[in-house]
């Protein structure tokens, strides 16, 4: 979930090194800019990169911007370990909220999801970025389970969208703004229904493995 | 929370027949083009209403949008009452579920959603629509508070949002879309968190009324 997209130590050659250039100028045009305003030539222009080599490789602006969403999934990113299933999922949560709230930084990720609506290459690069994230995630519900805190067979997966739903909501579909303790909440309401069984496959839940 | 924008019975003398006249081709194109892509001239085109009145009385495709988002805020909605809390969420988000999958009629629920991050007229449209909705919702948990399904002073738009956010996370944020199983997993998630007192003041729910 927590969506540090860009910033990693990479390693490589001159190409890897045309590579970052091109899509960290893209990502920053993303954050400045939105999607619809998003340009090969602007792309160029920022970073140094020719435009005839940004065309070859990433085609037009829309590819550009996918291949720079999934730059997120390079990211090392794991779950807080907290001890406790609520804990982790609200350190999650909080996260988010920054993320998503902080001038400067919300930027970026808002404009990564408002992408997708106009974009179906940016659509399927934010789902592959997620099920990366939900596959990380997944670990502090793994933990829970062995510590005896929620059932064997809990979906993981589940849980994490349940304690993350509802700060998108917030953000994204009521447009009512979001607070670190909403994030708390959410958190809360999870850990509840995953104690409660509510995901597991005999109750209800999906019997999905996690994705 | 169930968005059907359009299609009431309003009576009016001709200034009314004007005004749904516009709005309803605003929703109209806003499905099938999107907001980045309308124009007061394409509302003008569509719906038989000069250009002039439209720019007097909405100035802007923006200012059409807003007013034509707010219109969902007229329809009748109830939210379902099915006998139990679970089976009431589970009501509306089959409702959304449908309404935001089928092919011809999630167009215009999405690109509302897609309009906010692109008017803040639009944004600002959206979370009043959605504070009506939610308004509307709490009936749900007034009546599971009365039956003594969970415990007084639980927070009706925590459990609301618990319910939906995994839903619309689905959609618009891990894009991986949703299935009516989906729908009921997240409504039986928020009502065992509810169950377990999460959304009361008490315990860490937010002590705001229903709005």
């Amino acid at each position: 979930m927590a969506t540090e997209i860009s910033g990693t130590k990479r390693p490589g050659g001159r190409t890897e090194r045309t590579r970052l250039a091109a899509l960290d100028a893209t990502l920053a045009l993303l954050g400045e800019r939105g999607y619809a305003e998003l340009t090969v030539e602007a792309v160029a222009e920022r970073s140094g990169v020719h435009k005839t080599t940004l065309y070859r490789r990433w085609e037009s602006a829309e590819g550009l911007v996918a291949a720079a969403l999934l730059m997120g999934a390079e990211q090392e990113w794991a779950v807080p370990d907290t001890g406790s299933l609520e804990g982790d999922l609200r350190a999650v949560n909080l996260e988010l909220v920054r993320y998503f709230t902080t001038p400067g930084e919300r930027e970026l990720p808002t404009a990564s999801i408002s992408a997708a609506f106009l974009s179906p290459r940016a659509a399927e690069a934010l789902r592959e970025f997620y099920v990366d994230r939900h596959a990380r995630s997944a670990a502090a519900v793994t933990r829970a389970i062995e510590r005896g805190e929620v059932p064997p067979g809990t979906d993981p997966v589940e849980a994490v969208r349940v304690a993350c739903g509802p700060i998108f909501y917030r953000l994204f579909v009521s447009r009512e703004g979001v607070t670190p303790a909403d994030a708390g909440v959410a958190a809360a309401a999870a850990a509840a229904a995953a104690k409660a069984g509510v995901f597991t496959a005999t109750n209800g839940g999906t019997a999905s493995p996690p994705a």
